[in-house]
Formats: structure tokens, C-alpha cells, sequence
């Protein structure tokens, strides 16, 4: 049997890449080139808004690089030592895959950066034009991400397996059909260096992007909307514009990053765990397809003038239910010729088919489970809202509560799919359903990106100060924004759980770790380990946004102090909004170093040191706590938001300016960092500790633990100890002595008012 | 080699266990009932605690037995088919396990209540006087759980393993060096009924109790101190009595009966997991010869008049450091005379002392990082009280990571002793590392259940309106007890890791799992639903509080509403407590009910339906996410008390009623069932369902996961889903239900006013 080959199985991800980003460019020529920016003082405000996160992106990029070339060298030189030519190879794959990724984000932030003005300007004549503009840039960004994602693996996967020399014995000891295949698996091996590139860029988009947004967003209210009293997204809050710019490098970057990490990854993690020459091709195909459906779902998002919430959200459900639709059509096709053609048994074809359906339903009924628990048309939200009778801290202790309820249906759906696709197709079966659940991401970037477009779109019309109802039409599009951004979260991390546990089984295919026993204490060891990373990630996050937001509160407090008639909104005194910008940037940059560094270095010295057992149960404790936790802050952050708007919007308890409404102002702020930043950090944490452990499984092969290695394991962990030590002071202090110095400008204020 | 005989073995910890009592009826006698109660108010205060804690605690022991009696009857019925003998006697052992642990209980909660109005007596003329007293009852406390606890499973061993019937087959198959060997091996089998009846007791005192006094605490505080603005203990209000009824029935009898279960656990692990006839009896003597130490210890804790902080604590820090030289000379002797007896390896036995020095120190270092992390004299505290500069979701936001960040330090000691004490004497080393951390745990209890007394005594001397003086005694004691607390809970979640890892590995020892295999899909898929168990349980004990404080909060409300000058304080008119007392009653042991459902079905259907592989699994995740809740909800908790109380004691910010005061109170509320109800109830849930899966191990022996139970498995995960759901919605109801009505109310009264 096997006569599929390299060119069959490369060509079709290949071809749905150049297409992708033909899709890409059309869309950008003949809409969003064709909408136009309108004039006066909102272009002005774009171009701010721009320059802003192009200033941020480059720095962010700058360090990046640095991050890369030394990364690449490192791999280089280690995995030349462990096995001639692996190391090139694998850097050069890390090195493509990090570029990809990077210019993913940049052209994602571009495009957003671009089709904010141009929604404001549509907005002013009509809702669905203004949907429709979001909308694309929305897409531009999406296909962007999936085009140079599986583009550019299946053009690694042509190029690199094609050098691959193979001898006859190879096709014995390797266990492989076909010369071809034989080429391929051994291609897989450092292809693993493509998903870490991904992961790099992912973990610095996501974390600084994600601390940026939030330390700009939660300085810029609590100047401006708390202490002075002037209303968000007022021209004369200095915070303003660099609130404006961490949407589109947190939340649009950020994103994209994340999930082209999460697609790729999950491709990756299939292949490797395929025993068949069609088991291999399956994954390239079904996302190559699944890109296509994805574009002709996008065509169908649009509305009519005056739609409703109600019709809105299911304008863009239309779309995503024609993207799976296509996209089942597609894997069912791939399944019939590859298992036919490779004279495979086509049941096993069916069993791979079983577990794509359960990957794709599992996401589904992730958004639904997240979206029952964050919107506040459902009681968790509601209960919120009704906890502020009773003050602040019910309201905290209630989403908190709410929070971790929602935890339950996300990780009973996964355990159900898990147990279900290995029981159907074995690890394979479950790593063939991450790519089930990620084949329509397209569609699924697309509507989550087009939510920050549409923000900024509204922000740009209040400090323009255009008319009402262009803000009221941005607003209708920002307010369905949250709820596909509630939706995507869930689909990320559910994606992301998978694609780590896969990477996991990978991880042990490749490291010939027939088991990680749990009953072994170093695998016991690093669980706990492993289960306190989460833990710690998210504090230093949530602690960086806060020290970050201090800086950013200073500043707009020196701004509206030494800037003479600037609160008062004199004519011609600007705010010096790129000093915001500046600072949110470098502290965004500098403070995820040290969780970078712990995320990146831990897997690699336990596996190292104490061997790929303790390892093992490093990954799975991280990924068991990491999974709850980040349900846990993504869906708490989001419920307090919308228990807030349950109040502004729904006048539950009386509206806006109530103790009710002081006491969800309350939550909404504490679920600031944990939705935007801690939480969707987290995704990188269990996907980048895992593809590490992929890449540098060959390190780990020859040293499976014994006794002599305990004192290495020991010095690692009480290092480790050390720096979280030495860390942990200085997040504290460095917050003390923000509080501190906030607190005497605090004091300042007021005696000088 | 081997003449330590079945009397040898068990001779020591019943003498300890006689020990104990014995200097329980002498403390009884000599101090407690010498001191005298005073007269007038305080007398009759202190009977209205003392009754409403007995009426909860007769109430709570009814539902009790009713689960004891169930259970005991299952238990028989169930391993009797699979073995017979075996489930009797497993039944036998519950009960008596869970009798124990319930008599001490009731008799800790006992002399608390008579020891509250001595020590305000004695504060009358001096501290030492109130502190010795204090002090006392806390010891007969510690010495009963001890006394109890090392007397009855040296008893229940010389019984049962007396009437095994041994033949020479036996002493091959089982692997046993003599016929005493062998009758204990047996035992051990069901022995761990033993453990899991304490277990079942832990689950409702500390479940039922943590969330009695939280919603007492939280309902009297919010109509008291926020609503009216009368001081806190004033006996005018209705749910003050409550709140004091609650120190004794969760701080006191909760944290008995949890550390109960913890010492009668970790001493079940180890012998279970012993090869030799020297391992197996160690756990035993080490113990008793800790009791024994513990007491010498408790003898040295005076002060002198006027002490300061510093003095009082270092006079606790004498005692401990006195019992723990006692316990390092009692296992020093126990490994010379052991492993001299049985001629054992003396090497083996320097090994198990290794790791009984490991457990102590490790024991004492989480103690000093949770200090670290909760009091107001170290950066992260007082960081939390800066960021209350900026508002309130700030110090929210703050004490969460600094929770979070102080999950490192206790999981990387617990991490390092685990891979150190394995490397010395394999799992065995793990278990007798946690019997050593507990071997001292007389004077750990009776520094820790001193707290609630002195906290009582305040509240009495606030209530029957004494001088100032009386309440600034108590208060130094009170104080002094916050950080004993903080230490005690700790320590109390390391021993419950340690024990609760230990129980795995004797389940894996006795149902022949040679491993728990991360790398298959079961042991995964229940992994992630034991990460998400410790989620659940938080989640549902923390919103019970908060649905049990609406309920106080308005019968509080009717009662100041409708009875007559209640409010002015009028002569004669009392406040009808016995009511609060009641529904903080009613709704504690009705709110308990489904957690303690979900965390005893869960993994009897797992290990029944899915595997004893997944339910590894499920342990394990369990293990991981719960330890590391449950320490971030402790010190988070402890902290923001602490936070509050560096304002309040320290000036700091200004002090009482300034902005940041408010900040640090809602800290401090969320912070309530955080430290006192949902994180200690996850120390149980830890053991709880690791003692579970021992005592039924016999059952999931033969049960190994195949294909055929995958969709029981699924069924079960369905179910539980379903389940999960329908009391989710129910918790959430309830919530929104309360604060309704609480809103409802909150209108007339102010319509009223």
C-alpha cells in the first residue's frame, strides 16, 4: 500500500496558503483601499494611534530578534552536538516559523490600524457598512494568519523532507511505508523548531501585548474617568491613545500570535503522531481545506441597516456555520482520497474523521458553555450584578465563584474528547482533533478581531467628537465585539489544551517514553512543579499590569498638572500622548522578561537535569492548573465586564453612578488584567512549555532519570527557587514603590486643588 | 532477621494515645476547671456560645451519622462480594475512625467554649494569666485529637491484626517476614477505613463549619459594622453570637478534625506502603513518641505581664522548638531500637530518619514563608496595602497575585522533599516524611486552636461591655493567634499534600498499578477533571457563604426592624441569637451536601467505571491545581486581613475610615471564605478522595481500564456534567434569589427610614 507522495501531501496546504493570501490581498484592494479615511481630526487621531503601535511593534520586534538569532544559535549548537545536522535544521525551521509569525502580527496590527478610521468613517452613514469594513479588516488579519501558517509549513514540510536522504534501512528501522513517508517523518522532527518560533513570537506578543493594553486601558480610567471625571476616550487624557493602541497589539496581534501558534502546533503534533502515510497528509489537508471554507464563510457576514444585537451575532454565525460546513465537506473529501489512494484501511480513515467532528463540535460547545457563562443575558452574570447589592467584595467573591464554575463544561468537553478520540484513533485521534477544532480559524480570527476594530473605531469617533450616532453605531458593533471576543477566548484555550497535550504525546513518541508514571516521585515532583507555573505566570502578569499602570497613571497626572489648560480642553493644548505610549511599551517589554525567561528555561532544565519523567509531569500539572486558571480569569474577567454593563446598559439596580454600579466598576477592574492579560497568557504557557520540550526531545532521550541525576535536580529547583525569590521581591517592591509614590502624588492633588 | 512482634509494634502509640489523654484529664482538672468563669454578663454570653455551638454540632452529628451509618452499611455490602471478611471489617474501622474523630471534636469544641470565659476572667488582672488559660484549652484540644488519634489506630491494629488467621502460604505470597508481619500487612488492607472515617468527619466539620462561621462573621459584619455602624461584638446585634459560635465549631473543631485526619492518615500511608516489619512499625512509635514530646513542649508556653508581640510569640516558638528536639530524640530512638530488634538494615532505618528530619524542617519552613507572605511587617502585605492607593479592585487585584506568588516557596519544598525523601527510602520515605511533619502536632493544635479562644474571649469581654484594658489583653492574644493561624493553615495544607500523595502511592501499592501512565488518554482526560474538582469546591463553599451571610444578613435586618428598641439598646430588650444561630445552622450543612457528594462519588465512579488508571489520574490533578489553591486562598486571605489590620494597628495610609481603609476592607471581606472555608475545605478534598480510593482499592484491582469501559466513562463524565450543571445553576439562583430579596429589603428599609 502507499503510494501517496511528498508532492500530494504538500500541495494541497500549499495551494490553500497562496490562496489565503490572495484572499488577503484582494480584500484589502478592493474594500478596505477603497473605504475611505474621511477628514479632520480623525485622521489625525488614526495616524496617532498608528504610529503608536507601530513604535510598540518595532521595539517589541527589536528585542524579538535579539530573541531569535540567540535562540537559533543556542539550538544550533546543541542539537549539531546530539545529532549532526538535526541543529541547522532546526533553527532554520524556528527561525521561518518566528518570521511567519511576526509578519502575521504586523500586517494584522496594520490592517486594524488602517480599518479603525474607516469604520468610524462608514459609521457615520450606516451600521452595515461599518460591520462590513470592521469586518474585513477583521479577515484581512484572520487569513493572514492561517494562509502563512499552513503555507508556510507546507512549504518547510516540501523542502525539507526533500533533502532528507534515505536509505533502505531506514524504511525498516524508521517504520515507514514509503520512501516518501520516510522523508516526511524524519522531517517532522525538526519541523517541531517551526511551532517553537510561533511560540516565541506568541509569547511576546501575547504577554507584553497583553500587559500593554491593560496597564494603558486601567491608568488612562482611573485618571480620567475616576479622579478628573472626564469621560473615556477623552481627547484630553493624555492614556487615551495608548489604550487605543494595546487593542490593536493585544488584542489583534496578540490573538492572532496566539492561535497561529495553537494551528500550526496542533498540524505539527498530528503528523508526528502519525503511523500511515494518509494519517500524515490528514492534518495539511483538512486545514488546507478547512482555509478555503473559512474564506467562503467570510463572504457571508453582512447585515442590514438597524439590525438588531440579536441579528448581528447571528450575521457572523451565519458565516462561521457555512465555514465548518465547508470545512466537514473538506475533511471528509480528504479522507476519501488520501485512505483510498494510500490503499489504507479507510475505517481507520473514518475513526480520524470521528475525531475532527468531535474537535470541531467540542469548540462549538466551548463558545457556547463561555458564552452562557460571561453574557448577561444568563444568571452566572446576572449574579453578579445582584451580589453588588450586598457591596464591593460580594461582587469580587461572586465572579470569582462564577469563574470557577466555568472552569467545569470546558474541561468536562475536553475530557470527553479526549477519552473519546483515543479511544477511536489513539493520541493521533486526539491530535487530529485539535486541527478539526482549529480547521475554520479564519473565520473564527476574523470575527474575534473585527472587536478591537470596532473599539477603536468608537474611540476615534468620541475623540473626534463626531455626532452621537456614529457612536452609537460603533458601540452596537463594540458591544457584539465582546461577545465574539468571550467566545474566541474559549476557543483558545481550548485549542491550546489540546494542541499541548498533543505536543505532550509527541513529546513522548519522539523521546521513546513509553510512559510517564505518576507514580514515580520526580514525576510527582514535577507536577507540582508544574502545577505552581500557572500560578505564578498569572500573578507576575496581573502585577506587572498593575505596576505598569502606575507609571501610566503618573505621567497623565503630571500631564494634566504641568500642562497648562490642558483639562480644561483650551484650544490648541495637546496631550503629549506619545510619552503614554513610550511608557506602556518599555514597561510592557521589561516586565515579561522574567516570566519569558522562567517559561522558556524550566522545561528545558528539568528536562535536562532531572530527566524527561519529571518533565512529563511538569507539562501535565501545568497544563491541568494552567487550563482551570485560564478558563477561570478569561471567564470571571468577562462576566464582571458585562455584570458592569448589566448595570450601564440593562439599568439593573438602578444604572449608572449607584453603589451597585460602583461595586461592578469594582469587579469590571479586577477582570481587566485576568480577561486580558493573565488568562490568555496562560495559553502561551502550555503550549510554549510543551513545543520546548518537543524541540529539545532528542537532548532528553539518553537521559531518562536515575539516581545520579538527583543532585542536579535538586540544584535546579532550589535555583529556580532562588530567582522566583528574587522575582517575587521585586515585583512586590516594585509595586510598593509605585503605591508609594502614587500615593504621594495623590496627596499632592489634593492640596494643590 | 524480624522479632518485632505485633505487641511491640502497637505498645507504643496506645501508651501515647493513653499518654495524651491522661495530661488532657490533668490539664482538665488542674487548670481549666480550677479557673473560674466570673460572674454577671459574661457568664451567661458565654453559655449562649457555648449552647449554640453544641446545637450545631448535635445537628451536624445527626446528618453525620446518618452518612456514617449509610456508608458503613455500603462499605460492608460492596467489599464483602468482592472479598469476604474484608468488608466488615473495613466498616468496622470507618466507624470507629469516624467516632474518634467526632469525639474529638465535640470535646475540643467543648472546652473552647468553657476556656472563652475564663481567659476574659483572667484577662481581668493579666495576660499571662489569659494566656495560660487560652493556651490550656487549646491543649486539651491538640491532646484529645492526638490522644485519640494514635491511641485508636494502635488499638484497632493490635485488635484486627490479632484475629487475621495466617498460614505459611500467607508469609510467601505476601510478601512478610514473620507471622506478625503478615497480621499487620493484612490489617493494613483495612485499616485505611480507619482513615477514612476520620475523613468523612474532616468533610463536614471543616466543609460545614468553614462556611457556618463565615457566613455568621460576614452577615453580622455587614448589617453591624457597615449598615448601622455599631462596633463589632455588640451585643445588640443578633448574628454576633453566631459569629462567636462559629470560632468554635470551624476554627476549633474544623481544624481538629481535619488535622485528625492528616495524622491518622500520613501513619496509615506509611505502614501501608513499609516492606520490613521495622518500616511498618515506625510510623507508629515516631508518632507517639511525638505526642509524648509535644506535651513536654506545651508545658514551657508562659509569658510574663505586659509582654509584647514579639515575647508572646516567642514564647509559643519555645514550646515548638522544645517538642520538635523531643520528637527528633524520640525518632532517633524508635530507629535504634527498631531496626536493632528486626536486625533490619540499620542503614534502611538512618534513611527513614533522613526523611522524618525532611518532613519536620519542611513542616517548619512552609510556616515561615506562609508568615512571610501574610504578615504586615514583610513587603507583600504592606504592597497590598499601598495598592489600595489606587482603589479598591487594586488591593483585590494585589492580594490575589500576592496569593498566587506565595505558591512557590511551599510547592518547591514540598517538590524538593518529595524527590529527596523517594531518593532516600522510595515512596515509603514520602509517607514517613509526612508522619515526621506531623509527629509534634499535639503543640501545633494547641497553638492554633489558642487563636479562636482568645478571639472568643474578646468578643465575651465586647459583649458583657468590660473595661477597655480586658479587651486589650485579649486583643494582644487575639493577635498573636492571627499569625498562629496563618502558620497552623500552612501547615496544615503541606501535610495534607504530602499525606494526600502518600495515600496515592499505597492505592497504587495495593491495587498493583505499577504505574499511572500520563502518556495514555484516561489517566490525561482525569487529570484535567481532578484539576477542575478543586475549582468546584472553592467555587461552591465560597458562593454558600456568601447565599448563607444573605440569609443572616436579613433575619439581622427583621430583627432590628421589628423588634423594639433593639436598635437604641433599650433595657431588658435582648436579641433573639438563637435564630441566627439556626439558619447558620440549616444552611452550612444543607450547603455542604453537594460538594461532599461530588467529592466522594467522583472518584469511587471514575476508579468503578473508567479505570484505576484514570482515577490516578484524577488524584493527581487533584493533588496539583487543589495544593496550589488552597494555598493561594489561605495566604491571599491571610493577608488582606493583615493588610486591613497594618491600617487599622500601624496607621498605615492615614488609618481608620480614610479612602484606603475602605480599599483594604473589601480585601479583607473576600478575603473571609477565602482563608477560613474554602481554603482548608480543600486540604480535605485532597485527602478525602486519595483515602477514598485506598479504602475501595480492593474493587478497581481487577478493573483496569479497557476499551469496553469507555462508555461507562463517558456516561459518568455525562452525568457528572449534568449533575454539575443543574447545582450550578442552583448555587446561582440561590445567590441571585438572596440578593434580590436583599435588594427588595434594602429598598424598604431605606423607604422605612
Amino acid at each position: 500500500m502507499g503510494d501517496l507522495t511528498l508532492a500530494a501531501t504538500a500541495i494541497v496546504p500549499i495551494l490553500a496558503g497562496v490562496f489565503s493570501l490572495l484572499y488577503v490581498i484582494f480584500i484589502k484592494m478592493m474594500h478596505i483601499n477603497k473605504a475611505t479615511d474621511g477628514t479632520g481630526a480623525q485622521v489625525d487621531i488614526a495616524r496617532e494611534i498608528q504610529e503608536g503601535a507601530r513604535s510598540f511593534m518595532k521595539t517589541e520586534y527589536k528585542y524579538l530578534s535579539i530573541f531569535v538569532v540567540v535562540t537559533a544559535i543556542l539550538l544550533t549548537i546543541i542539537l549539531e552536538i546530539e545529532d549532526g545536522g538535526l541543529g541547522w535544521k532546526t533553527a532554520v525551521n524556528f527561525v521561518i516559523g518566528a518570521v511567519l509569525s511576526a509578519t502575521a502580527g504586523w500586517m494584522g496590527m496594520d490592517v486594524a490600524t488602517q480599518t479603525n478610521v474607516k469604520t468610524t468613517e462608514a459609521a457615520k452613514s450606516s451600521l452595515n457598512g461599518a460591520l462590513k469594513i470592521a469586518f474585513k479588516g477583521g479577515a484581512v488579519m484572520g487569513f493572514t494568519v492561517v494562509g502563512l501558517g499552513i503555507g508556510g509549513i507546507g512549504l518547510v514540510l516540501i523542502i525539507f523532507a526533500d533533502i532528507e536522504d534515505i536509505s533502505d534501512s531506514d524504511l525498516i528501522t524508521n517504520d515507514c511505508v514509503t520512501e516518501d513517508h520516510c522523508k516526511m517523518k524524519n522531517a517532522m522532527t525538526y519541523l517541531a523548531g517551526f511551532g517553537f518560533g510561533a511560540s516565541a513570537i506568541a509569547l511576546f506578543a501575547r504577554v507584553a501585548g497583553g500587559i500593554y493594553t491593560k496597564a494603558a486601558d486601567v491608568g488612562a480610567d482611573l485618571v480620567g474617568k475616576v479622579e478628573q471625571n472626564i469621560p473615556e476616550d477623552d481627547p484630553r487624557n493624555p492614556g487615551v491613545i495608548a489604550d487605543n493602541v494595546g487593542d490593536n497589539v493585544g488584542d489583534v496581534a496578540g490573538m492572532g500570535a496566539d492561535l497561529f501558534e495553537s494551528f500550526v502546533g496542533s498540524i505539527i503534533a498530528s503528523a508526528t503522531l502519525a503511523k500511515t502515510p494518509a494519517q500524515l497528509a490528514l492534518p495539511f489537508w483538512v486545514s488546507g481545506f478547512g482555509v478555503v471554507a473559512a474564506a467562503i464563510g467570510s463572504v457571508f457576514v453582512k447585515t442590514n441597516e438597524g439590525a438588531s444585537q440579536k441579528q448581528l451575532l447571528h450575521s457572523l454565525h451565519m458565516g462561521v456555520a457555512i465555514a465548518s460546513i465547508g470545512a466537514t465537506v473538506g475533511a471528509f473529501v480528504s479522507i476519501l482520497i488520501l485512505f483510498e489512494t494510500t490503499h489504507d484501511d479507510l475505517d481507520e480513515g473514518w475513526k480520524a474523521f470521528g475525531c475532527i467532528m468531535i474537535g470541531m463540535v467540542s469548540g462549538i460547545l466551548i463558545g457556547e458553555a463561555t458564552e452562557r457563562a460571561t453574557s448577561y443575558s444568563y444568571y452566572p452574570t446576572q449574579s453578579i450584578t445582584n451580589a453588588g447589592v450586598m457591596g464591593h467584595a460580594p461582587v469580587v467573591i461572586q465572579g470569582l465563584g462564577v469563574g470557577m464554575l466555568s472552569c467545569l463544561p470546558p474541561c468536562f468537553i475536553i475530557a470527553i474528547a479526549i477519552v473519546a478520540c483515543n479511544e477511536l484513533a489513539d493520541m493521533y485521534g486526539v491530535a487530529i482533533a485539535a486541527v478539526g477544532m482549529l480547521s475554520t480559524l479564519g473565520m473564527t480570527l476574523a470575527t474575534d478581531a473585527y472587536g478591537p476594530i470596532a473599539d477603536n473605531a468608537g474611540g476615534i469617533a468620541e475623540m473626534a467628537e463626531l455626532p452621537e450616532e456614529v457612536r452609537g453605531r460603533t458601540d452596537a458593533l463594540d458591544a457584539l465585539g465582546n461577545t465574539t471576543a468571550a467566545t474566541g477566548k474559549g476557543f483558545a484555550i481550548g485549542s491550546a489544551v489540546l494542541t499541548a497535550i498533543s505536543l505532550m504525546s509527541s513529546f513522548m513518541e519522539k523521546t521513546g517514553l513509553v510512559m510517564i508514571n505518576l507514580g514515580d516521585a520526580n514525576t510527582l515532583a514535577g507536577l507540582l512543579v508544574g502545577s505552581s507555573l500557572p500560578f505564578f505566570f498569572a500573578a507576575v502578569t496581573m502585577l506587572s499590569v498593575q505596576k505598569a499602570a502606575g507609571a501610566i497613571i503618573e505621567e497623565v497626572r503630571r500631564q494634566f498638572k504641568e500642562i497648562d489648560g490642558l483639562l480644561e480642553g483650551r484650544e490648541g493644548v495637546k496631550a503629549e500622548s506619545s510619552k503614554c505610549v513610550q511608557i506602556s511599551t518599555t514597561a510592557s517589554i521589561k516586565e515579561m522578561f522574567i516570566p519569558g525567561v522562567v517559561s522558556v528555561l524550566t522545561p528545558v532544565g528539568i528536562g535536562l537535569f532531572v530527566g524527561s519523567q519529571c518533565l512529563g509531569g511538569l507539562l501535565a500539572g501545568t497544563i491541568g492548573a494552567g487550563f482551570m486558571l485560564a478558563v477561570m480569569m478569561a471567564n470571571a474577567g468577562g462576566a464582571w465586564d458585562n455584570a458592569k454593563k448589566y448595570v450601564e446598559i440593562e439599568k439593573a439596580h438602578g444604572g449608572k453612578g449607584t453603589e451597585v454600579h460602583h461595586a461592578v466598576v469594582t469587579g469590571d477592574t479586577v477582570g481587566d488584567p485576568f480577561k486580558d492579560t493573565s488568562g490568555p497568557a496562560l495559553n502561551i504557557l502550555l503550549k510554549l512549555m510543551s513545543i520546548i520540550s518537543l524541540t529539545l526531545a532528542p537532548l532528553f532521550t539518553s537521559k531518562a532519570f536515575d539516581g545520579h541525576h538527583l543532585i542536579w535536580g535538586i540544584i535546579v529547583l532550589v535555583v529556580m527557587t532562588f530567582i522566583i525569590i528574587v522575582y517575587y521581591m521585586k515585583v512586590l517592591r516594585g509595586a510598593t514603590f509605585n503605591a508609594a509614590r502614587g500615593s504621594v502624588i495623590l496627596k499632592e492633588a489634593s492640596e494643590t486643588e
